[in-house]
């Protein structure tokens, strides 16, 4: 016999699904849910249902778009002359929030892996080809993560750009700021070595 | 202008809204459902709704059934003279778990609180002393908390239920199994030697 009642059980075993929920956190959930009106729970639903309906990716960068094409390609106000490279649609967000980036965006949707079969062709970079070629780009800055997929893709961007005549930049390595050098680990340290500035 | 397109940004709202969840966990789960196939997304958001639809509280004792009475009320093999007093439903498969109880339950839905104006009225007691009555119940075992709330809730009942000839026990308190006299603290062990029991 469950422990829970049927739909209960559902509602626990569909949260558990979810990244950073486990068994406890489902139930925590679920008897929380419990608790909560007709009026929040049809929110709440009608929110997940709303977001998978009205979501598209953007035909030019494939960002997170209502309409055809994103707010930030469509705003004139931006530099078109430059393409900040991320895996992620979540990761336009993060460089939005510095303020210091007013270019345009390619969401790539992944990084090469050799082991797990994924090219260039699975990851949008003939689209970010093209791009470059059709709109005459200036500069492409790659933003991946610093880890070894991001390495060898940003890697295998660099080859394939710099022949096309376009500067290739990456975000710079080094320590976190207000951060202590201490808990800083030596790669990141060497990196900071190497990637020094003048005072 | 805000981080996310409506829609994510509506449903990261939700999320943050349901226990546990801050606004870094609320944007994970929020790109991890945009990845997910609209059946899924389907099931997930038809699992709420279904459950707010079904579940019903037990005319008895409370608990979350799908029919009027729950299974555990509803069934003959158990010991019809014991009710089990929790504060919440989900205390309930909390105590089913441990397999050593078969007697009934009551959930009182809240604790006693003067500060809050939560008297014996708003937490379901009125029924239980109904229940007592009329079913001939023999004990009572308070299985609330061991805080504040619990101990003052369980020594009210302990007061009005003892004059009606019922025998009104607690959960034992002591050294969890497998726990280590080092990390228990001074209050936890000052209980288990007052509870102390022969060898």
């Amino acid at each position: 016999m469950a422990l829970y009642i049927k739909s209960v059980e559902n509602l626990i075993n569909e949260f558990k699904k979810l990244p950073g929920i486990g068994p406890k956190s489902a139930k925590r959930i679920v008897f929380f849910l419990l608790k909560l009106s007709h009026d929040d729970i049809a929110k709440l639903s009608g929110s997940i249902i709303e977001m998978k309906e009205k979501v598209k990716f953007c035909s030019i960068c494939y960002g997170l778009t209502e309409d055809d094409i994103c707010h930030i390609c469509r705003d004139g106000s931006r530099d078109r002359k430059k393409i900040c490279i991320v895996e992620e649609a979540s990761d336009v967000a993060i460089i939005e929030k510095t303020g210091e980036y007013r270019g345009l965006y390619h969401i790539l949707g992944g990084l090469l892996s050799p082991i797990e079969n994924i090219g260039p062709d699975e990851i949008r970079i003939p689209g970010l080809l093209e791009r470059i070629r059709a709109d005459n780009i200036e500069e492409v800055i790659v933003a991946l993560n610093p880890n070894v997929e991001g390495e060898s893709t940003a890697g295998y961007l660099k080859k394939i750009l710099l022949p096309m005549g376009v500067r290739v930049t990456k975000l710079a390595s080094g320590l976190p700021v207000g951060g202590d050098l201490e808990y800083a680990d030596e790669v990141t340290i060497g990196r900071a070595i190497c990637d020094r500035r003048e005072l």
